[in-house]
């Protein structure tokens, strides 16, 4: 076990003495010459929330041990409490073990080997406070810090009546849990969009569900904590399922054209908006609530540390008008009317008929945006729009440019594990309005024709980067970004591949505002319940400063860049950036099995076929896990013909790869088209992470108070493996200038390609050879032909360039 | 999607009236002569708790569709309600999406498709008010009935204040969720029980976990609802693990002996039991809480419906008093105890020190049990006992005499899975005071020598029945039996198997009492979440009636055997019995690879070895699945050698295989030790229920109000598979004569054996065969020695007796 925390704000003693005091753990009567013994007790009769009487108390201190033979009561009554006394009863207030998870007699051993901080000496009462202090923000074996294990046992309830002037009530720089989640108000009211997407001459209402502290009915102004989700009114999986395109086909040749980026460019079209709806009067009350919204669980914990959460699901969306448009500019307009009418720059109703206003009364007008998937990527479409209120962006897994989600370099490539996957099929499965019967009997024919003009703007048979994918890429708009960012990706994430954070953190260098990133070991995954990272206080830390304006020094605290480590379980490391300090520029050579660091001359060219039996495709078409593993496998397998492997060397030592690879190769197709995928891969036989994360505790973290749980995970070690792909990289051999345009491509003919891999971060152990695999059909992306094509590359002008930096 | 509903009670038409009324739905005022589009309205109106404007509501009802082209207020117009209209509303108001999961056309054919109960005409005030009724009462497409996911939005607030004269509120038979879930009092008591298992000289106190209404501080009594859970303080896993015993061992020859039952009866010793506490004074106040209880998410379903939530962990559990005795007498009194004060028969006081009482002056008397596996095993050991106030037991997955868990004819036998596991490891593994370290430093040198004495009790040595396991085997006590039962096991539980539940199921038959019995397909699981099936409804039903007194019919409605089907997902049949009615014993004959209805002369004995070679050894020992497979595979395999086929012909129809299959067979051990091991299994390529459950919606169940939520999932078919096995039996072939007495056996000498196997209750569908596999070693649950030892069957004497009936 070991244990990460960035989220610790630096505190004076002082403060500390002062914020333990506002928790009620010191009375303000506390001198230097207290008594040691009795401040101790005093601390752990509060550690016990749910005793309520002394005997009750003293029983729960009489099983902690304090010694390895005596419990706290049989201790204090000769003993005097020292570091080792303080951390072995610590470390049972954190939930470790006697014996299993420590050895009694070394506690301080074990707070080192748990990473934990801790005190040396415990000699006065500036000590004892201020590890107490400490302690109270160290987190726990069940990845939670004992502060928040005492709010699952109600150490808030007395402070739940705190006058709205002491709250939000702080720790360490965060907000804490003294907002009653029983009293949540919940509820409904419609934003007016300044869009008429359904084109019905009505603007767009928005549905936006909001939780609110019931103290802001007595005057608490609270930031606004905004998911906006188009899964969570409902989705048509099965709708969607049918739209899936077929893959099973072959790649086919491209008329070639001399398009440049500014004939495809994307200019917002000037539209006619029908006039806003007349006000018919106003109200701070509003008339809808609901029963359980579809939540991300770290907003579940923020909502008791005296957040607002808003939820809205955007046109086309159940409950709102308009339609789904999959990355439009349309929909990033939709996202943002939320954060409008929030900071009051936008009108509100309290249902879709009456036309009576409400607005945001509650909100301190300070927003941010939090979610992951789809839900991150519209926190990054309306940052890239510098909306007005919303003071940063908590952007996991976001896609950055929709072509960098659906393409790459002139290929139709899926997310990893969706082949057929396209914007049409998402507009469509998101489109929930038609989970209600009569409004989607009355939108049905307007969105079936919206929908095919999707699924031809989007373009599969060429592949290319065009108009439509251009007024879906964030990335161009980068520079009106005005808000704090934190992004947040898994390296191993095929779905929303690693390209889409590293062009916005790219993008972002020259942003005058602050910005953070986490890579994770995760595939398209959440990271608030590892129990390695303390992410949940990271973000509280973050919001706490950047909505509640607290000086809790967010900024310099939480580092650049963290990065879990590929190798060794519950390792986190910061660095200043992703690629760009201390590394350095590797060039090899590619010779028949072999990368090397100087150039050798090949005679003749090295081929593979894309060509499978027919059963061997059927088999690699339903198992995507065991194709993978047999193209890479170094034994024979029915694979074999259809990809080259080249090795480096066995590596000296460690040592990191940063950012893109780049590959430059000369290759000619057998017939008029052609692609390359590739793939760079860990070989050496080796305990991995696993893909996902082990379930440590199904509902084991607690958000608050009889409030919201979650399961706690984190990645472990698993048996054995070969190997392991690091990054993948996919081209139309008719796309060697750019997306946008279409090379000629003649058979048999070398031409030179290259291209960039998808960005990682990680790390090789020495004795692995780092190996470049190179195929055509790629299984879980590609289409999907199974022709009989060969490909030749003449591996004298072929070459991998990493940037690399020591570990 | 196909729904059952076991739970419907009869309602007369008066009493449906009555009920509506006592919801909300009608006024008192409702005539014959009512208009029926204005009921129908008015109905409507009440199913969006969530919307509290008449506009809201408008804008829900635009939204659902009453006629293919009309909304319901367009339809209302002009149109009077009718069962197609009635149903194309009511299936939305049930989740169910128009065109995706019904023809909006054909209303009614998609209830009949469902299996919902639906009425053919709504042309009366009766009609409609008796389909509003029936609706109300009817399951949706996320599991919950219409009642429930109205409770989910807030119907059931405002009857919260009811005055507790009018709780609990009734609906069908069944108890309404009207009872505050936010405001649920949460206490700790300690239970004096008649024991000194740690022998310190006091009664063992027992820690019990309480959630009741707060209406009970109003004067409302409730009943209980107990679940007794060595598990729920917490375990000592790592510690367990180390304990599991080593099984890569040979089975060894055990001395002959001429013991009967009467030589290893058990018989309860009299033992000093200190004196009571004194009592130093009473109170009603409990004066500990707690945070987060370990739940079984039907208690939280029945803790919003008026009933007090009861867990409690039992001796050596943390926070309780003695040791852990695995399945003891002890063990049970324990279980008791907590009954006992519950029903006003026992003492329990505030804390551990201070003798102060606090009676169960909320409780009403009446307790159920609830709980799988070890949990089902205590309500069982419970039942056995007869105490007072216990009305019911529901019984799930639970062992019902402990050699049938850890034991099999002689062999030691684990739970499937965890070989090495037995009692002293689970022992270990419960001993949860381990967990508090001041204590277990107390009481650790107590516990081993306690420890030590299960390890020799139990004896892995022989693997024979013994006093040990004769006092572990709450059989022999079914007579005591006074409360109703149902019980509840997967024919697929290869974790307790299936003997436990038919045993008891067996033995309750001349008892007294009302008994009912599911079998499901799951493995070891909970089956309150299946889609299909309406199993919180029906344990409503059986409490409101056992508990409440409630007259509802439910020992007539619920079926006496329900059966969930193993060819057809999502479909349940019910039987008078398991396996007695309108069946009949069909005999087999064994010739080679044949089962046959005539015996047929065999010349010479067929042989099988115990012996793979050590790659094929260890890959079996780390992969159970893979083994059952390949043993049980037509093809040539490494285990081909290991094992025995015999097989049917293909059945002519589909048929019922109910009960315990007996085999018989004259045997030889080329060694004087030796064990058969065999299992029944369904031959024929076919799609089958998946092992386990699959979800179909996370948190998609609610409990009640913002309170708790479960996974919804059900059986889904898989991708074909080409066989799958049945059921299982195993004996040491030393055992021939009883479990308890060893016989001799004599390398190369036949001696006739027979067992029964595991009772299974299995469809075999037409076109299948069935086979009986005949083997030694069982990887993952005997001992694995690996031994050069072959067996030979002289087929002359072979028999397998099946008792099956048409399905």
């Amino acid at each position: 076990m070991k244990f990460n925390q960035y989220s610790r704000a630096h505190a004076t003693d002082r403060t500390k003495v002062a914020e333990l005091q506002g928790l009620g753990f010191l009375n303000q009567l506390v001198t230097d010459q207290a008594d040691l013994n009795e401040l101790w007790l005093s601390f752990l009769y509060k550690a016990f929330p749910q005793a309520q009487s002394k005997s009750s108390l003293n029983g729960y201190l009489h099983n902690l041990l304090a010694s390895p033979t005596q419990d706290v009561l049989a201790y204090l009554e000769k003993n005097t409490v020292n570091a080792t006394a303080f951390y072995t009863v610590g470390l049972q207030l954190l939930g470790f073990t006697c014996g299993d998870d420590f050895d009694v007699a070394e506690p301080l051993t074990a707070m080192k080997n748990f990473n934990l901080l801790y005190h040396q000496e415990i000699t006065t009462v500036t000590d004892l406070v201020g590890a107490w202090y400490d302690l109270l923000n160290t987190r726990g074996k069940m990845g939670q810090i004992l502060l928040d294990l005492l709010a699952t046992e109600g150490y808030f309830l007395p402070l739940y009546d705190l006058p709205i002037s002491q709250k939000p009530l702080l720790f360490n720089g965060k907000s804490q849990p003294v907002f009653d989640t029983d009293a949540l108000i919940r509820e409904v009211v419609y934003i007016e969009s300044s869009l008429d997407t359904d084109q019905d001459g009505q603007r767009d209402l928005l549905k936006a569900e909001i939780l609110r502290p019931k103290d802001t009915n007595d005057g608490l102004k609270v930031p606004a904590v905004y998911t906006a989700s188009p899964y969570n009114q409902g989705t048509n999986d099965e709708a969607g399922d049918k739209m899936m395109h077929h893959v099973d086909q072959p790649l086919t040749h491209k008329k070639p054209n001399d398009l440049e980026y500014a004939d495809i460019e994307y200019h917002q079209p000037a539209t006619d908006l029908p006039e806003p709806r007349p006000v018919n009067g106003t109200t701070q009350q509003a008339e809808e609530t609901f029963g359980r919204e579809a939540a991300y669980t770290l907003n579940d914990y923020l909502a008791a540390r005296g957040f607002a959460i808003v939820y809205a699901a955007g046109i086309g969306t159940r409950g709102s008008q308009g339609v789904r448009t999959t990355g439009s500019p349309a929909e990033t307009a939709s996202t943002i009317a939320i954060i409008e009418w929030l900071a009051g720059n936008r009108r509100a109703f309290t249902n879709q008929t009456d036309n009576i206003e409400i607005k945001a009364w509650w909100c301190n007008g300070s927003v941010a945006m939090t979610g992951r998937s789809y839900l991150g990527t519209l926190a990054t479409a309306a940052a890239t729009t510098g909306v007005a209120g919303l003071k940063t962006i908590i952007s996991e897994a976001a896609i950055s440019s929709w072509y960098d989600y659906y393409r790459d370099n002139g290929l139709v490539v899926a997310p990893g594990g969706f082949p057929g996957e396209d914007a049409d099929v998402l507009a469509e499965e998101c489109f929930s309005r038609q989970l209600d019967g009569g409004d989607y009997y009355r939108i049905k024919p307007f969105f079936d024709r919206y929908l095919a003009q999707i699924t031809a703007g989007q373009d599969r048979t060429t592949g290319d980067y065009n108009t439509f994918w251009d007024a879906r890429n964030y990335l161009k708009d980068v520079a009106n970004v005005k808000c704090d960012v934190l992004m947040v990706h898994g390296v191993n994430d095929w779905n929303v591949k690693p390209r889409n954070v590293y062009q916005l953190y790219r993008a972002l260098a020259d942003v005058p505002v602050t910005k953070k990133l986490i890579l994770h070991q995760g595939q398209h995954i959440y990271i608030n319940a590892f129990r390695s990272l303390d992410f949940s206080e990271m973000v509280n830390l973050w919001l706490t400063n950047k909505l509640y304006g607290v000086q809790n020094e967010a900024d310099e605290i939480l580092p650049a860049v963290l990065v879990q480590d590929n190798v060794a379980p519950e390792s986190w490391r910061s660095y200043p950036d992703w690629d760009q300090t201390a590394t350095r520029l590797t060039q090899l050579y590619l010779s028949p099995d072999r990368l090397q660091p100087e150039a050798v001359t090949t005679a003749a060219p090295v081929t593979f076929s894309d060509h499978l039996p027919a059963d061997t495709f059927a088999e690699a078409r339903q198992d995507y896990d065991a194709w993978r593993n047999h193209l890479l496998a170094d034994e024979e397998t029915a694979y074999r013909d259809t990809r080259l492997i080249f090795k480096t060397a066995t590596a000296d030592t460690d040592y990191l790869l940063r950012g893109a690879a780049h590959l430059q190769v000369k290759v000619a197709s057998s017939l008029d088209h052609g692609m390359l995928s590739v793939m760079l891969v860990d070989y050496g036989t080796a305990k991995r992470l696993g893909a996902t994360p082990q379930i440590l505790g199904r509902k084991a973290i607690s958000s608050g108070y009889h409030w919201r749980e979650d399961d706690l995970n984190e990645f472990q070690l698993t048996k054995a493996t070969p190997f392991k792909m690091i990054t993948k990289g996919h081209i139309n051999l008719q796309n060697r200038t750019a997306n946008y345009k279409t090379d000629e491509l003649v058979a048999g003919q070398f031409y030179d390609v290259d291209f960039d891999l998808q960005p990682t971060f990680y790390h090789v152990p020495a004795g692995h050879q780092l190996g470049l695999v190179i195929y055509a059909t790629d299984m879980e992306m590609t289409v999907r032909g199974n022709e009989d094509l060969t490909y030749s590359l003449d591996l004298n002008d072929c070459q991998l360039t990493l940037t690399t930096s020591a570990y």
